[in-house]
């Protein structure tokens, strides 16, 4: 699976007043602490509190970039955030997020052609969050329809079937691991797909278990992708051996270990 | 899910001591401690070093229905040792195991019929055991048209795929997960399915890791019961939650005490 790291969003406190007073040293450790717990790559999201995201999102970029070359998904609903992130981009580039509104699609879509960059297409539009399995698709069907169009290629989108918390949405957890199951099948080649995870806990008393159990459940209902925590050891753990009894690591006694030096 | 205790084992050396030295108040603690942890029935085997398997699943059972009655699987290759247990149990029976092979079905399905017991059928044959799901469907099958013919009701059938290691059987583990997917529509009503869980670890240095990852993965793929060790807090935590997003138990906070005092 391919992991992104979570952490460095300026809505966490120390990355919040990292930001704020251009402490790259905190910035820096984050990223390479993720890197080393597992992570394929590392969203940057300068968080709610930020008065110059557009600025931000570069300085951002700029600092991770140099400690790693690992892929970065520029995490922001603003495209000129977007946008100006890409610009100062070197390593590999993930845009997220757009949505299902064609407005969204008509400007994200150019720019991961022009930037060459992987998309993460929400399933969600103006009028708000799917309900269930058929509106989540057909928001898929037309994100996938608008790549198509626009000549993006499909297999580098990954669509995101909106995690809800568990304790608001329990009756819509089966709909939104069919749904992981079923974006497979809206193309040939397929889209990937891709969830924020720890939305699924939020408001739980046991978050990490709520996570690593859904993971782990979204992972046989195929799931392609994951923005998490992984310094989280337990999650990364179950993700792990979740691949594993999958046949997608080869097994050694020491897999956790090989898969972390991979 | 149906959780079937399966510590009360003479291949435990406690357990198979107890037997021995027809210790009741051993036998009796485990049956209790498993039910406080969560499970549902108990597994019931002498363990391979019994001398008079016949006597002794009779004493176990007796000394069990003493303290309580829950459901028990009388666990046993030999069908004279099921059906000693059979003759003095009060509880509610579950025959474990009959396998696919004409001799076994003739004489366990009967037995079953007579008892009003539940039967675990493996997806085994005297050619041994099956090496992908199309092998696996067709023994289930076998099982399934036998129970038919001879009036055994199908939905108190429950089905094992037969879990392997993961170390030595890595490439089947996606095959036996959607084996467990597909018993569901071998018939009309459909059988139940049930994995044997500790099997899946065998070897491994992360045993609890492993069970608990196939058994959220198994329960996703439909899982109807297991028999596993319900005292790893752990792995029933798993399945409590695995269960929880399914929509099979209602959300509070304290859904995984709320399960256990059920």
């Amino acid at each position: 699976m391919f992991i992104i790291g979570e952490l460095i969003n300026g809505m966490y406190k120390d990355i919040g007043q990292a930001i704020k007073e251009k402490n790259k040293a905190i910035i820096q450790k984050c990223a390479l602490d993720q890197i080393k717990a597992g992570a394929d790559a590392l969203d940057v999201n300068c968080g709610p509190a930020s008065r110059q995201p557009v600025s931000d999102i570069q300085w951002l970029v700029q600092a991770i970039q140099e400690v790693t070359d690992k892929p970065l998904a520029l995490d922001s609903s603003k495209p000129q955030v977007i946008e100006s992130g890409l610009q100062v981009i070197k390593n590999k580039a993930i845009i997220n997020s757009t949505t299902a509104d064609p407005e969204k699609l008509g400007v994200l879509v150019p720019l991961a052609k022009i930037y060459n960059a992987k998309l993460i297409g929400l399933t969600i539009s103006t009028k708000g969050i799917p309900q269930n399995k058929d509106q989540r698709l057909e928001l898929a069907v037309t994100i996938v329809a608008s790549c198509s169009e626009q000549g993006f290629p499909v297999e580098d989108l990954y669509l995101d079937p909106i995690v809800l918390p568990v304790n608001v949405a329990q009756a819509q957890m089966k709909d939104i691991l069919e749904t992981i199951y079923e974006f497979k099948v809206i193309s040939e080649p397929s889209p990937k797909s891709i969830v924020g995870l720890s939305n699924v806990s939020q408001g739980t008393c046991v978050r990490s278990l709520v996570n690593r159990t859904f993971l782990t459940m979204a992972i046989v209902s195929g799931l392609d992708a994951a923005i998490l925590d992984p310094t989280d050891k337990d999650l990364l753990d179950a993700a792990i051996t979740a691949e594993l009894i999958l046949n997608k690591q080869i097994y050694c006694d020491s897999y956790l270990e090989a898969y972390r030096r991979k």
